[in-house]
């Protein structure tokens, strides 16, 4: 079997992604750290977040939303201007921090364009993902960029058509079980797992028992992944 | 010349929008009214909005932020958690109310797609947009959808190439000069404005002096626009 197209997710399988939630998410526990404990805001604000995620979708603006929610229930009428200030503040920095890439991405992208051609497949606001891309300076490196606003097996169904290969010919990589690995499966494709330290319990899933799975430690290894499933 | 592609705008185009816009924004004024006049609240916002673009793009989670920002910068420490959570209200309102199609809109789209594929344009949050057209039930009209962060030219050379048509094959019709129709113009296409009687002022632009320009009432008066440049 002879892999055509690789799939990549972006956020935290190209580029650090969690690190800037995760950032956020101590500076909003600092802030409402006289009324709650942090464990406490990371309840609320992730039961927010799931709350609203029907409405506002994915991505930082939608989060930054979910944020000042969650002061508001957490510290109600003694919330202050300043507190609104600093998320904000904190949902700007998430829109604007430069792109890291993780260690090994431009290498690999290359030796992976060589074998197939690369679609990047990502959720979240719009304008955000292209400006990461845009500032990755990857772009050239895809032959499609799906920005989209869930990942299900539909839409890996209308990747492999667009590029008119059966789904047995594509594979899926990314960091998460529920976004990348399990729908890419459903579709019919291979899927390479590549789990990230930090796991944003939404994304989280158990390791699928399922022929076409693979995990790996980390995006370098998916070039000799797909040399032994083209066997 | 035979027009083989219509290119179609959402937002005030086939559905109610900028209403909805307006709806919010009055109700901020009324909540800022202690602090600043109704007219001091619209130039506020709509420079915060400016301000926030490149970062937060068009849309209503972006608008929304940008609201809290004005209600902070003009209350300052008087604002309360409760004015906050009515912004957040607003936006989620702005974000769920029902699609109200404009007068015309399914009969012209139903006559449009008898003579040429339909594209649909649009730009905003993602999420948003496609619960927009789902729930307008107009999806099955459209040949392609295309949600942007933002309509250049080269939004419409890209449409353009993948439906294989030539520039002057295809129409753009549309409420935002600055968005539907000066960039189709500019890309080599035709273009139908229908001005919609509340304009943002971001969208707004002087109308072009330009050969393949046209004005028209209403979205019904389309097909009969095209039977003209037909010819």
């Amino acid at each position: 079997m002879a892999i055509k197209l690789i799939c990549l997710d972006a956020d935290d399988t190209l580029w650090h992604n969690m690190r800037h939630f995760e950032a956020a998410e101590a500076a909003l526990q600092r802030m409402l750290a006289p009324f709650a404990s942090a464990e406490d805001v990371r309840a609320r604000v992730e039961a927010t977040e799931m709350r609203n995620l029907k409405l506002y979708g994915y991505g930082v603006k939608g989060f930054t939303l979910s944020m000042i929610e969650t002061a508001i229930e957490i510290s109600g009428n003694a919330l202050t201007a300043n507190t609104v200030s600093e998320i904000l503040a904190a949902g700007r920095d998430l829109l604007a921090h430069p792109v890291e890439l993780l260690p090994g991405t431009e290498e690999t992208l290359e030796t992976l364009s060589e074998r197939a051609p690369l679609v990047l497949i990502t959720k979240g606001d719009l304008l955000h993902q292209e400006s990461k891309l845009a500032a990755s300076g990857l772009g050239d490196r895809f032959s499609g960029i799906e920005i989209v606003s869930d990942k299900g097996p539909e839409t890996f169904a209308r990747v492999f058509d667009k590029f008119s290969v059966a789904p047995e010919e594509a594979i899926m990589a990314g960091d998460s079980m529920r976004s990348d690995i399990l729908p890419a499966l459903e579709a019919g494709a291979w899927a390479a797992f590549i789990p990230h330290h930090i796991v944003w319990s939404h994304e989280a899933a158990d390791a699928p028992n399922h022929p076409r799975f693979h995990q790996i430690n980390n995006l370098s290894a998916l070039p000799s992944l797909i040399t032994r499933i083209d066997g």
